[in-house]
């Protein structure tokens, strides 16, 4: 059964075009890949997502990178080296919060496996885990993502395709707006001088309380699912990418506008939710041992009106992909029986036909 | 002619309760003062707001603070002491670009006449003042701020009663969203078991493109004005006040907040807008001689839900702060001749109608 | 066989009276624990170092904390939650680099076990968990340390005593200046007008250049060890704690000066060293599940002498533990048969007698 | 009557090699400008200096830019810019605390004077000033400083020789370690592949504890002047300045190596000390108006030996200049009649002898 984006309804997000599959892959060379863990007898229902920068070695050709923290209640690893050197020189892993020291060891093993110099004579690796609690739904005690989940995770890992989306990898688990949650994605293309370019973002959605969904500005209060008691506040992890050359310093302010995105979708990043921006560039790439001591690399312009296209870009695939991590096919049952619903298409629809919007759109 | 703003119309924004005035002046003992210069033969459209943490001397008895940059492409002055002791001990300017240093002059002769110590035993004193840039419509290179404006706009700050919004003080000449900004302030009530408190927003709105404005997540690019000749990026400064208390790792917290609010209105903090949130509360005050070695303070406890409606708070105030400095009752002509037209009210409501909020609000 | 340290020659660091042990647990209810692992046919040289905050459950009873980042080339774990939240909720835990996932999921192990509400209805865990490299002494790609090692280093984690020193826990292969490098502790007392308080240092040492160490000033590089082909440039890890009420902004304030005392020993925080303090204050407690929604806190009062003197007693006690950690008694043999020379203290006196140094402090 | 500094002695500071001036002017293109305010019966004891990144239009041309706040009790303007955008686009300037109003109004005019579209078409310009506080000496009150001297300082900039040192511009007023401060400059040579660099630094030094001040390792508390009744905890202004092309983040990494050089000459960056760092690199410029979207630029590599040497060089530099601003030749009496006394270069030559050093160094 395939799956209908709101797009896919007659909805676009924003005004920018989007990319081919409108997915974080059309960011040139960019892989994914998820290791779904359920299991509802024993209460598992997590997961693991590889997202790699490149197809080659990424402690080898290191990719340009910067985070942004919307706020920190949260337990992501790796930030401290990417802030002081700007680069990203592992798979990005997500999973859920208990899983982080596993997946980070698988991560670190997959590495040292393929570059037997790591952890020898080239020193260390800066893997980078980042997470959502999912406890509401799986046996977060119980540690059930192992090093191995992570390394198979990158293992298959894709770029020739868009990536599933939904309850699948580290989304399996997830809960937002009380809706089921988890990954989503969705991209934007910027055309310069020099060609054409993509900012591709890929979510994994845990945040959100019932009442607060907007889509497309639409208040959908008058749909929200009934409030789990003492509903957790959640956490939302952005991952963005793009192949176009950007410093360190560009990255960061671009990741900074997925909160423009985050808070059409009716977020204000509360108290207890871990919100989290990790954006690379694999169109600024550096070798571990570089050949000169003096290098010469592209970025973006900043007195153009390139950069503002790529915030907003940022903001309106951030927004995109949370909608599309919502549209999902089947519900999911995880521990204790426990299940989460899923969002109606067909009332979203109404509402959006209610505020005016069918009409502007198809 | 009475302003009538959004809310006067039948439409709230957001779920919480305003203060009794909607209007930074419900934070107990906030004042805020306004000086206007408007020659249009001589391009002057410009002027000062103060707004002074409470009624005392500021510099004696200190505010908590913090400051929290959206988007740095700006010059507001203080902000490294702020970030460093967590303290406003000066009022607080806003102005054009380039009367910062007047107006920051202007702040230093009102300290130093209340406080003689002040530059001699006292030390130094830190004086914040923020601006955005109304050079479209104001004569900004004939530098018409001097430091006696600052220091009547902060003689003339009043706490009883709301704040004028629109093209008044350091509002004159700016322009939003294509439409004439300004000045606009709302505010949010917190009940607590302790009693009530309050959060206070003032916006200096000089940003946004027309084709971006959402007001209730309903886009009004259809009544868009005629786009100006190479719009500049503008800026907003966000003045947040509260009387609750919160320590400065808490009020930046509150403070980033004010983004997500922003985010609604249309902003996608382009690179040349300078965003910047300043936050305090004067219900934690810190005197300039401590009495003690070891004090103690009251701040919020972070793991119930009061810091959360504290964010929401923010965001639903900045939001709505954005909106009422949009609906003023004249236009303004500035240097060159040049005029910016007002958002017309009436074409709002016809659009937030067609959008089927209308009904559920009045 | 009793280890001399520096002082015990009758040199003091600095002017501040140490506290009765010179020790991070001269700060009441912190503890220390050390978990050695030694294998030189293995190529295991390795361990983990466990600082408890206090004797109760760190989860239930959270710590004021911040962290300061010197330089950012390293793994530690958990601070992105440290920094928004400014506590500490685990055991802190020092390993190697590639000791980190496992020794992050030994806290977790052990944070469950004491408390089941955790990753059930009380949310997640923040686990902090800083590391240097050993790899030159260590077998990294081993992954000799797991999850029971971190577990039971907590487990065996004594205030009663002051902390061995040297190569132990997760000193037991570092390599500092050329020398072997390892555990180090001094402290400060601070009295103030409510009684005696504490500043407390422990660092794990594995940085510095052999030409570049200074003791007391005094450059001791005509004593230098014949240098590692290659040598990395290695890192520090600084744990600052106190009895003193100080907010997390505050904490943090004090440990930027820990800086200030590595800079005395020789340190330039060269580009592959993570120079990482973490501080936290145990005398600002807060329990995980507030009796209120405003809550009342000690800190320093900031404008008196009393803050000052906190900088100087981190910078002092930051550079005294590095000192401690280099007078050792035997040498240590790690993979592949290598072995790193001891500082010999006779040196040492002798240059710092050919400074005029002797005649000063005995 | 030539002005002897430390090395003149005999005593180098540090490893590598000086520029040939050993000043900030090494650096290619790098412009220095001191106005000075003496009028003893009036109490005026002040000044101006300007530092210009290059000799063209500093606006129209801006240089890469970073800073760095070692400790914010200060009052510098501009860096909110500079840390978004990472350009300097102004000269930068330095004077006394209460002048910083006035010399920013002065760098303006002298912008607006050289450029019609700065205020008008062009937007707005961000100007950088930075001081200490010389109201010890100076008549801090009476706001002598007045744009116009900013405005001189900036026209008699000159680069072909070395800056001078001590109280002059800037540092007329100043006072450092309770000897008379003011202006000290150093520079170290780096040689590349490429070619040859410099890294330069200029200080405005006005802090420092009697007791606390320590040249190469030795202290000086034996030869302490007399202390002043509750002495102020003064600030340090470092600028650094380079030829070698580093992007903003590279910058800031150099920059924060500074507080490592003030470390050994016995800071510890006390309460109120205004300690900030402001680096800039014109071997990286921009153009106002680029002419392509997507640029290229030089920056280090990083992996090799280069940044730790620029590390080393931003430490040593900046140790230096502050002994070179120590080392004048007369005294000079502010208002009511005080004065400071002269660091005696004799007492200092003879406490390192006493410490061994001289016999080492010449």
């Amino acid at each position: 059964m395939i799956q209908q984006r709101l797009r896919d309804h007659g909805f676009p997000v924003g005004r920018l075009p989007t990319g081919s599959r409108n997915c974080i892959t059309d960011v040139a060379d960019v892989r994914v890949g998820h290791i779904t863990l359920r299991e509802p007898d024993k209460g598992i229902c997590t997961g693991v997502t590889a997202i790699l920068p490149h197809g080659g070695n990424p402690f080898r050709v290191k990719s340009t990178a910067a985070s942004h923290v919307i706020n920190g209640f949260g337990k992501t690893t790796g930030l401290v080296q990417v802030e002081e050197l700007g680069t990203l020189e592992s798979p990005l892993l997500l999973t859920n919060t208990f899983g982080v020291p596993a997946a980070t060891e698988g991560a670190l093993r997959w590495l040292m496996e393929r570059d037997p110099s790591i952890g020898d004579s080239a020193g260390s690796v800066n893997v980078v885990t980042a997470e959502c609690n999912d406890g509401w739904l799986n046996d977060l005690r119980g540690l059930h993502v192992r090093p191995g989940h992570a390394f198979r995770a990158i293992e298959c890992a894709r770029g020739d395709r868009r990536s599933e989306e939904g309850s699948i990898g580290a989304g399996t688990g997830m809960i937002c707006f009380g809706w089921k949650g988890g990954i989503g994605t969705s991209s934007r293309r910027i055309t310069t001088e020099r060609g054409v370019g993509h900012i591709g973002v890929l979510t994994l959605t845990n945040f959100g309380r019932p009442e607060d969904l907007t889509i497309l500005g639409v208040p959908m209060d008058r749909i929200a699912p009934e409030t789990m008691e003492s509903p957790p506040d959640g956490s939302v992890i952005i991952v963005l990418a793009t192949d176009l050359p950007m410093d360190a310093r560009q990255l960061k302010r671009v990741a900074r506008r997925s909160a423009f995105g985050l808070a059409r979708t009716g977020s204000f990043a509360y108290h207890g939710s871990g919100d989290i921006v990790i954006a690379f560039s694999n169109a600024r790439l550096q070798p571990h041992v570089p050949d000169d001591s003096i290098l010469s690399a592209g970025h973006l312009a900043e007195d153009g009106p390139l950069i503002s296209r790529c915030f907003r870009a940022a903001a309106e695939a951030t927004e995109e992909a949370v909608y599309n991590s919502l549209f999902q096919t089947e519900t999911i049952t995880g521990r204790q029986g426990r299940s989460i619903p899923i969002l109606p298409p067909s009332a979203v629809l109404e509402r959006l036909k209610e505020a005016g919007l069918l009409g502007r759109d198809v």
